[in-house]
């Protein structure tokens, strides 16, 4: 069974499903008692509320007890993915009391790497490592070695805030306490682990434009609903474009070549723009661009842009007039819109995560169609305005 | 300068390389000296080779014995992230022996998780944890206590491998072996989250197309060169969609219309394209998708493009024919073209990761432009032949 619990917590969420759907509910119930609290919420949290009830009211009636407060807290945030399970004593207690403590929970605790001394209200008042257990004599007071410079989190904190903490400061662990300072759990490296993939998993499905994750397991159907609402925003932003491009129509007729370079001011606005926008995310998510600098970082966006351009444009340049025997005159202004669409678009990608960040919307969502269709449309305008101004009129 | 030493490993490296620029020779000295071997090794791989050998020159000469072992291996596999500081008995030690050790590196050793058992040859056969330690009487037998199933790395293994066991298993600390088994070095989960968060932006850099990762204190000509080359390959890419919409020319004089709908295809084959790829990217390198099982994987996504295919169809035909007022005859065409145009570029997004990975070539390169060029080319080439089959021939 204790294997069985182990496979249970790492298995893809629909072939879970399944699984437990087959077994009897007697069996869940002795998977569950196995787990760590943290590993056995989020397993009743995706159960159907009958079998839930079943199971709680079977499990260990500590467990349950436990099981039910953390049920409270979302599942994203420090309380959701905290475990109730840790080892403390009180302020009096010895290194010899200490390591009973230690030795009371070795076989029920999945890890222990710090034991927390408790004041008799449960206010945390300092940790200490097993490291120092050891190295200490049996009758040294807890409070002469404990750690009491804490770094703790609360647990309506986001586990990507959680994730940041450990990984800044390379804690294996880190306690979660109330508005009091009282102890509720702790948060293991092996948690956040999980959720630094997650979050990675989350940014990367965004600029896919996916509406939630994608299981392997999924059917077809519902990866189609998955990936359908970005695909119908992009659709309604291209009949935009294609608005625009309608209200060239005259333009177009007069001078069919300029239909031929449509797919390049696209493209090119497309990729800069789309640079511009995954790097101001990434930045912003990170905490290496705070918002206050997020212009200044824009600034400099205006500058790679022009430089990206203007090679891009000569290139284009090059080509069209030598290569395709395009009109020099054409090719010129071809050219000049190109290094302005790639400035502008750039501009735009990396404007729309900041003014999103500053309004506490994820930045993430611009990465998807978003800043690619709104470059489409200007991009376009500006192409088309500029052919008409110099060869139309 | 411990301080000192703990700040230096977290700052960016544009910083860092002009703070050590600043500072004299012997404070490098000294703030390596407090490091431990593998945060050291990163630091002194970085710094000029006449600044390096000073430095190596004058730390501890054990440390620096072991740093220049560590230069050895490649920067991103086990051996270049393991730190060789390890706490170990031989197998005839008892638990007092092991508690001995501990005392003896406590300080020395940012963190000491286990104790691990070697022969005299230094081959690895058991690890004990110091929770093991501190339940067990001081006369026991190391090797009667010690965890005997070993999980352990190699040092050429990549960085990547390491992280997935690491997390896999739920371990804080893994040791590496050389191919007799013998003890080398250890890796710790912090080095690992640092992995992990590397891998993550790694790939995201891929589908931005950054041909390495930005630093925010980069300069706008050396952002400039990183983005430029998959801006060129897109450029050159989208040469040959304008070739091929020159070969439909007539065509488009013929049906002006035909053009204001090019945007449309574009997006719609680019956006399906992406979300394929980026889904098989992330499953391939997950290893939630298997190479043998990439083909299956791509049959579903012949489905859900069916699927999403003919809804934005049905979306396109009643908006371009009740709303644009275009004829119904090239409404049906127009919406048929886009069924197989992003069928297409799904099976497209979907096949090139399968087949790079196929052939050794990381499938994350193929979320860049090479997707999105191949996609706007054929999609082109599809929707212009099918308005050319049905309204010009």
């Amino acid at each position: 069974t204790e294997e069985a619990s182990e496979v249970i917590t790492e298995l893809d969420e629909n072939i879970r499903e399944i699984i437990l759907n087959e077994i009897d509910k007697e069996k869940i119930v002795d998977i569950i008692d196995e787990l760590d609290t943290d590993d056995a919420t989020d397993i009743v949290s995706d159960l159907p509320e009958n079998i839930a009830e079943h199971v709680l009211d079977n499990i260990d009636r500590e467990d349950s007890e436990e099981v039910k407060e953390l049920l409270k807290y979302p599942e994203d945030s420090a309380g959701g993915i905290m475990t109730s399970d840790f080892a403390y004593v009180l302020e009096d207690a010895t290194v010899k009391d200490a390591i009973d403590e230690v030795r009371k929970n070795a076989d029920e605790f999945e890890h222990i790497y710090y034991i927390y001394v408790l004041k008799s209200n449960d206010e945390l008042v300092g940790i200490v490592s097993l490291k120092k257990l050891l190295i200490n004599s049996l009758d040294t007071k807890i409070t002469s070695i404990m750690e009491e410079d804490l770094i703790y989190v609360k647990p309506e904190d986001d586990q990507e805030e959680v994730a940041n903490i450990i990984e800044k400061y390379d804690l294996v662990s880190v306690p979660v306490v109330d508005d009091h300072k009282r102890m509720l759990g702790r948060i293991t490296v092996d948690d956040v682990v999980d959720v630094i993939h997650e979050e990675a998993t989350e940014d990367i499905q965004k600029i896919a434009g996916l509406s939630e994750e994608e299981e392997i397991s999924d059917s077809a159907f519902h990866i189609s609903r998955i990936r359908l609402p970005w695909l119908l925003v992009s659709l309604i932003g291209e009949m935009v474009s294609a608005t625009v491009l309608s209200s060239f129509q005259a333009s177009i007729e007069k001078i069919v070549a300029a239909a031929l370079f449509i797919p390049i001011v696209m493209a090119m606005g497309g990729s800069s723009g789309q640079q511009a926008a995954i790097v101001m995310v990434r930045g912003l998510i990170k905490k290496d661009i705070w918002l206050s600098e997020g212009f200044g970082k824009i600034l400099k966006e205006f500058r790679v842009a022009m430089l990206n351009g203007f090679i891009c444009a000569s290139v284009l340049f090059v080509t069209t007039h030598f290569l395709f025997k395009v009109d020099w005159s054409f090719s010129l202004v071809l050219s000049s819109s190109l290094i302005i669409i790639m400035t502008f678009a750039t501009i735009i990608g990396a404007t729309i995560p900041v003014i999103f960040k500053r309004f506490g919307v994820d930045p993430a969502i611009a990465t998807g169609p978003i800043v690619a269709t709104t470059n489409d449309i200007f991009g376009l305008l500006i192409y088309l305005s500029l052919v008409t101004l110099f060869f139309v009129t």
